[in-house]
């Protein structure tokens, strides 16, 4: 466990990992995706090169509570040609170039007929920003500002080759086994076509994390759910709901490959131990922690969250989504995710998985007095260096709380010291025996 | 409903109200109040032109409670005439002059003589201070500190015309019947003479608000009070200690014109609904408003917040009383109050009777994920406009913490939005069939 | 009770105390004591001139909890002598010089062999440290550090002439017998040599304190505890299990003679009435009071606070331990503490006294409505002075808020005022009948 400041220098198995989740990124980045069709079942293949994936395909028309699964998107190809014949839109240049979930027209038209199926950012008129329009019927094009300004006059030719079709809403689980049918659940979306951030970056840091356990013995099972957002998330529920109790913890994770946050998006109660276990892991992760209130806004927390299941499933994000200006555009791309960021996101997450397997009630079997450490060789370290003295100072720290009414997060919250110093003060106490585990468990 | 900001133009209706109630308070602010006496009867003559009042007559010497009903008193005239025959002081000038509930005198005296028995404010040379002795027998005259320094040496006729007989306190109520018995109280005091903020403003304003309310359909009752300040109250309490329990929210008004505050003292016990929704107005009240908590001091707050009835009844004001340089002299005045501020108390004290009233609990018919808003119609607006997004956002809190457990003043404290949007977004809620009022009522 | 502004000017009983205080710190100062041996029976006899102390010894060897009692230490003589038979460390200048609970060691060696056994304070170069080896066997010399680098190569004659053999651990008691067998503990370790503050001051103000509670009728019974640190307390505790429970209320004293803080160190239970005593006291002490958070290091609250007794005993001292320069070392001298600084630590452990004797539970006998204060001659003083008007004030929160649920901490701390004329008021109202001791004690 190696917690660290995000601005420290990491350490070389830190920046191999952000390598390779980078890689992963860059791997499903071009795929064209949306809430259904094939983009998601390629993405879902890329992923499935790491972990033995389980795809499910649940066909269009089935009811999943208030909603209906919708149609299949399929698109061959969009743009808008000039009269020259020239392209000045591509779909073959950006994917966001399509208003996404379009629905197929082929026409000729003027350019004041055009511009009300054209989305641009006159704020950022360099940017192709990210548009969907999933239940309204709607064809368009998204464009730089800068580009729209610069058409001329003239008829163009506008053609979107997609369908819309009955078929299926396609999404990827993947779960790993521990000792108990107690789960964590894992979540990213997998509907946003080439934005880097938003959601390559959390796909392919899940996989690794999912590749990594694969093979370990864990007290918990994990779940790992890549599902379009909103319907995807709603689609599981609704076809899991006799599973849901059994889910005891839980991350929603979007936005990790970039330098902000991080970010912490608080479960609907507030107060679950996921809410405790990340705000711990941030406040000691160096950066700009920003731990925020449950609001019914965002990301599939939304689902989560909902009064019906008010799960204990928080949402973790670098920069928060909707606040950072590369955000649903054209800039959110493959040089805004970076290695390192990946690499530590992907440890505070790490952190949070060992807290939640290590953290337990212990007791303490001398508890009148303190008992003598020097003796025992434990207080032998406490003139020396600075290590040695919050050692010492966490396993204090340890004995004097261990009183059967406090776990060892509890402990580390109280001692404002890190999670993994506490347990393994607490690790040399029950060497020494001093402690033993309490029989309920935290 | 419209809270608005202070500060903001107002619409018409709210200049309108101010000043209706402007100048009610105008015609109340020559007549010469005290505890008791005529001119408590003829102020509530002329709120009685607006509003069916119950004028209550109570004798001197009943016991109440801890206190005796006081002796009625009568002034005629009073003035300090210099050795030339001219009145230097003149009660015809300003019912200040006098000492409130002074004895009688008529006597010629030196200055000096006279001096122990004149109140002047040093700090504020030109304003006449307002001074009583109700339970100390004594008289005297209150001035300008510039017009002591004035007067010259010699002999001064002074006159007190006053009368201390038994008689009766009076005071007088209204009560507009609501669907409950329970009942919500207002309560002003009505002993302060030419005291424009402090009390004619709570006067007038209140009458204002009895008016409206009349023939309007509530779910509360309504109880307004105007009794001089202490004894009135306690003897009302003491005459009505069975109905006490029927209150369920309570203010105190007084100092209602000024530009200051909003100021909101809270009740006793500091967590009422009273004192939640007062919060809620003021905090989305705009100005710079003050909530602070209950100390025994000031106004019949002090008497309904007793321990022996604890009464759920806070205090509004705008300038918190005491605490600004007009309060208790002549400088309160009628230039003092302006329309403005007395239109934008009204609708502050209306937004509170508009949740009072709304505020419930609702239940979400589909609490397991999000309702699909957009194939409903209620989600068109989320793109466009800024407003249109609150709403949207609105309906996703009211959905999301309509749990059973939260009522809608719960919701849009979490939500931090204002109550009525939160409110009307439940109303489109319950249109559409997503929610339904809980049994249990809030 | 005189709480009053560390800043301000003391009353002469405050200086005089204080100078009785430093007197006997000054008497006790140049006795080199440890955790066993003569240095702490001798400091006993100079308490015991003052109270009628009750000393105990404990065996050698006696199983305390999961501690032995150590051997007892005697040291004759301790001094490195040069070349020139001069000695250059001399423990007869200061007895901080030897390492404390060294064992003996007469021998002559090179000065590179020494230098392992010599300890100094290189970023304080001209004080002496003071240094203790209870657990492990060495011996060894303190000294300023400019000494050490300005003495010469060659020979040097070391001895520390000690005995470490079986004997007795010593500790002091008084116990003053109040109304109740519920007691209040001070405790003070005895084991430093000549420091000052640490704890000399702590030992001559409980030895004071004693003194002046002898002969007075208190509510509580009062415990004074002077015992080696760690090891006195912990003998203590295993000695006296059966009779801890009527430990109520608890503080550790010591460094309470320097200018700084005043600090509290928190039980561990953080809640208790000591802590909210000593809060008061200090919020109203002037200075900068510091209110910490319990922490399982630092004096015998460790002992007291450990979870098999839990006691709600705190920690008061002047500035923290270890956070300033002189903290142990040859600074912490008489200079280092003064007589006003004695008396006004003196004077906040009274008024933490005086509070807990006179916390309590009224009831208003006239609930209903505020009383006429003004008809008993309890108002006169309102229009007039200051004081007088924080009388009224605090009578009208002691009526308020004496409901049977609220003593008088719980009143002051709401009304924030000082505990005393909070305390004044309610007896005012006791005596015109308007208030009744609760029968249920606060």
């Amino acid at each position: 466990m190696s917690q660290g400041s995000i601005s420290e220098a990491q350490s070389s198995e830190h920046i191999e990992i952000g390598e390779e989740i980078h890689a992963l990124a860059a791997r499903i980045f071009p795929i064209c995706r949306s809430i259904t069709g094939n983009g998601v079942r390629e993405t879902l293949g890329c992923l499935a090169a790491h972990i033995a994936l389980d795809v499910q395909e649940v066909p269009t028309g089935t009811q999943v509570f208030d909603w209906e699964v919708p149609r299949e998107w399929t698109i061959e190809d969009a743009y808008i040609k000039n009269e020259r014949g020239h392209r000045v839109v591509d779909f073959r240049a950006s994917n966001l170039h399509v208003l996404n979930y379009s629905v197929p027209v082929h026409a000729t038209m003027s350019l004041s007929e055009l511009k009300p199926h054209i989305f641009t950012l006159p704020d950022q008129p360099d940017l192709i920003p990210y548009r969907t329009s999933y239940y309204a019927e709607r064809w368009g094009f998204c464009m730089a500002h800068n580009q729209l300004l610069a058409l001329e006059e003239g008829h163009y030719e506008v053609c979107v080759d997609s369908r819309l079709a009955d078929g299926h809403l396609t999404y990827g689980e993947y779960l790993h086994r521990g000792e108990a049918v107690d789960e964590i659940l894992f979540s990213a979306h997998i509907c946003h076509p080439s934005l880097a951030d938003d959601n390559c970056s959390g796909l392919a840091l899940l996989t690794h994390l999912a590749k990594r356990l694969n093979g370990r013995r864990t007290r918990y099972s994990y779940r790992f759910l890549f599902a379009p957002g909103t319907i995807g998330a709603i689609t599981w529920l609704a076809r899991n709901e006799a599973h849901v109790p059994h889910i005891k913890h839980g991350l929603v994770i979007s936005c990790v490959g970039d330098g902000g946050g991080p970010t912490y998006k608080k479960s609907r109660r507030g107060d679950t131990m996921i809410d405790r276990v990340m705000s711990h892991v941030l406040r000691h992760a160096g950066g700009e922690p920003k731990i925020i209130d449950f609001f019914p806004y965002g990301y599939d927390e939304r689902q989560y969250c909902s009064p019906g299941f008010d799960l204990p499933v928080g949402l973790f994000q670098r920069s928060q989504f909707a606040t950072f200006p590369e955000y649903h555009t054209s800039a959110d791309n493959l040089d805004f995710i970076r290695p390192e960021h990946l690499g530590a996101s992907y440890e505070m997450i790490w952190d949070a998985i060992e807290i939640l397997e290590k953290n337990r009630r212990f007791r303490n079997l001398a508890p009148k007095c303190e008992p003598q450490l020097g003796r025992r060789g434990l207080y032998a370290s406490v003139g020396g260096d600075k290590d040695g003295a919050a050692r010492a100072m966490a396993m204090l720290w340890v004995l004097n709380f261990s009183d059967g009414r406090h776990n060892l997060l509890d402990i580390a919250e109280r001692a404002d010291m890190r999670f993994d110093v506490i347990a393994e003060a607490a690790e040399r106490l029950v060497e020494s025996g001093l402690l033993e585990d309490d029989a309920i468990s935290a």
